[in-house]
């Protein structure tokens, strides 16, 4: 078999980590020709040192020197570097021209697109262009250029592989299955730390609330999303993209032990739907590997532990809630926002980053952070899709945001 | 869209009659070319009119004239028949050269085997042998002849599309990813009506209370296996069969609302399950559609409901027990037969059907039916599979069974 090659944009964030474990236990299947990552040089060097890529990019000239620097240090040979010894790595670069040479000049037959924002959009589309397959962790690439990546994909050949435990449910699901089958699809939620209050005891709860997350363990942002349902709003537009579907055939079941990932409902009457540990190296693993599946060496011997239950326990249960609109506007704006289209997924995306920021930063009340969001889908006006556009509104939405967020801190202060 | 050609073997029956109904609401993709039936002359004349098959086979030539008489009666023009009109019909036959002509000779893309027992193996092999596609809904030739029938279906290229709900999920789920990473199977089973008792309240139940299924409605031979969990027994043997699984791959999980059929647990631990409302026509619409799915205009605007829940309720649960094998020992001797491999198959399935029919007559107890299959199991030998084998197995096994209810009967003949 030969060996498929990898790019990961974003190579020392949880994704990028998570993708580099799962192809260091599957040597004989992967090879990493690439990576790119931000100013983490003391891991990135580690990596280098470890997957050996041929292109490696940094965030500025700083980061690079520095990582030779390490590289030397742990004994790996580079080359056309200050250090002019035999190759190893053939390529380093920085910036926005790194993440470039790292999705489109190293080879790769599937680059991973885990970087945050809109950092790696031009070097993901250039991928998508030359018809490299995707594997997608960046959520507001989705959410707020899905429309233009799908196209571009769908030109191009290039598949595009979901790598949110969601998204890669409903794909998997969708296997062997004609697209135009699909009746609907239901992604579940964990409905977060906050799922049992009523709307008023959410209006003040803390930060430290809200990070602790039932299932997940994630980052701050990430938390505070599954905390407002906003997560959920935001993959709900991503669903969307990826699988061509309208708002009022993507639904969402609040589902607390975070077994069950999605469903898909055929117009057939059947309905598939997708089980598994809580853990990001699972649906990593099947786009990595797709069309085939990783064998891991799992075994099943419990019917009641392959459902989700203790092993050995006599039964499990999966429950399922219809979701609260009122309690979680969030989720509410979300689909607004989704049914009017244009460029209102980049504002809704964007205004909720700062809101989020906000919040954790004590500048804004957790029952503030639908109105801050709600504001900028407001004041912003949406535009037909381009890069460009959604430049723009991710701009224009982050500084209404921002404004709001100042107004409500000025109107604070003034408090008793 | 070229329609695909059916051809039904026992048209009359539950399968049949379901088949049919899912094939007229889809005039545009399915054209019947062949019917067989046994004596139930009237609904197979009303069969022939609707969808003018090629091929009409009925038990016996009386019954090929009955029909014809009755055909005549209804308007419907026959060819080459004692009545020498313009063609519709073109073939009448009756008893095994019907099976055959009905299976090998009407041009059908597929045959759905929907007889009981084993009257229509021989078409079936054939219609294998030449390559031609069958959905199985005929349990007993799964059971007792699946390994030889999956071996043909090898040689000929000819896909075999489980009808059983259970093994249309694990089929469905297994869409798009490669058999060998497949860890093992869940099927699903209602638990019958006795699932809460214990085995001694169990010991003499009545008929009437077997025949109370929780959720199924299903014939009488049905719904005392499903009392016994020999339904689930005997569908774990043919789940081997179909899917080329050995016995500690294939898990039974008691799901008492029968929403979930089927899960897959595939080696990179993820998990693929289906689910559907308990109506046959929904796996036989998948037999038939393969690989594409039909579109019943079914739309789904209720997570809650898609997911088995009511229909505008605010949540749904799927409960999974661990089945117990010392309640319900007809499961465990299932998967002994499977084990052990052979004809043992075979004879189980046979002892079952005599100890089931002894206990509706009223000629053995409950609790006796798993004692009646095991004596089979111990006093019939198994040998290798073979068509011949299989027919000897199966009748040896007959007779032993019904010699122990003959005994057991004189025994509590002779009680005070």
């Amino acid at each position: 078999m030969t060996k498929k090659r990898i790019a990961i944009l974003g190579s020392t964030g949880s994704i990028g980590r998570q993708t580099l474990d799962v192809v260091s236990r599957h040597p004989e299947r992967f090879e990493i020709v690439a990576l790119a990552a931000g100013g983490n040089v003391e891991l990135l060097a580690e990596q280098v040192r470890c997957f050996r890529p041929r292109v490696v990019s940094a965030r500025d000239e700083a980061c690079v020197t520095e990582l030779q620097v390490r590289l030397d240090a742990l004994g790996v040979r580079i080359h056309g570097s200050i250090f002019g010894k035999d190759r190893d790595v053939e390529r380093f670069a920085h910036g926005a021209v790194g993440l470039m040479a790292v999705a489109t000049e190293a080879g790769a037959d599937l680059v991973v697109a885990a970087t945050d924002g809109a950092v790696s959009f031009d070097a993901v589309f250039a991928a998508v262009d030359r018809g490299t397959d995707i594997a997608v962790a960046n959520k507001e690439l989705v959410v707020a250029a899905g429309e233009l990546l799908v196209a571009h994909a769908a030109r191009s050949g290039a598949t595009l592989l979901p790598v949110d435990s969601e998204h890669s449910a409903i794909f998997q699901c969708l296997q062997g299955a004609p697209r135009e089958r699909v009746a609907a699809i239901v992604l579940t939620a964990s409905g977060g730390p906050f799922w049992e209050r009523t709307r008023e005891e959410m209006a003040d709860v803390t930060v430290a609330d809200a990070l602790a997350h039932p299932t997940w363990s994630m980052g701050v942002k990430n938390t505070i999303d599954s905390a407002t349902l906003m997560n959920k709003g935001l993959e709900v537009i991503e669903a969307s993209r990826l699988f061509g579907l309208p708002a009022e055939r993507i639904h969402v079941a609040v589902h607390r032990t975070s077994v069950a990932h999605g469903f898909v409902v055929f117009t057939d009457g059947n309905v598939v739907g997708q089980l598994a540990a809580p853990d990001m190296r699972l649906p990593i693993g099947y786009a990595l590997a797709y069309p085939d599946r990783l064998d891991d060496g799992r075994r099943c011997d419990d019917p009641i532990e392959a459902l989700g239950g203790e092993r050995g326990a006599p039964a499990t249960t999966l429950a399922f809630q219809r979701p609260d609109l009122d309690r979680f506007p969030c989720l509410r704006l979300a689909y607004q926002a989704l049914e009017r289209g244009g460029t209102l997924p980049a504002i809704i995306s964007a205004a909720n980053e700062i809101a989020v920021a906000a919040f954790v930063a004590g500048e804004l009340r957790f029952g503030e952070i639908s109105a801050c969001i709600e504001t900028a889908l407001e004041r912003v006006g949406s535009h037909d899709v381009s890069l460009e556009a959604v430049r723009d509104a991710d701009r224009t939405a982050r500084k209404v945001a921002q404004a709001f967020v100042e107004e409500r801190a000025a109107r604070s202060v003034r408090r008793p």
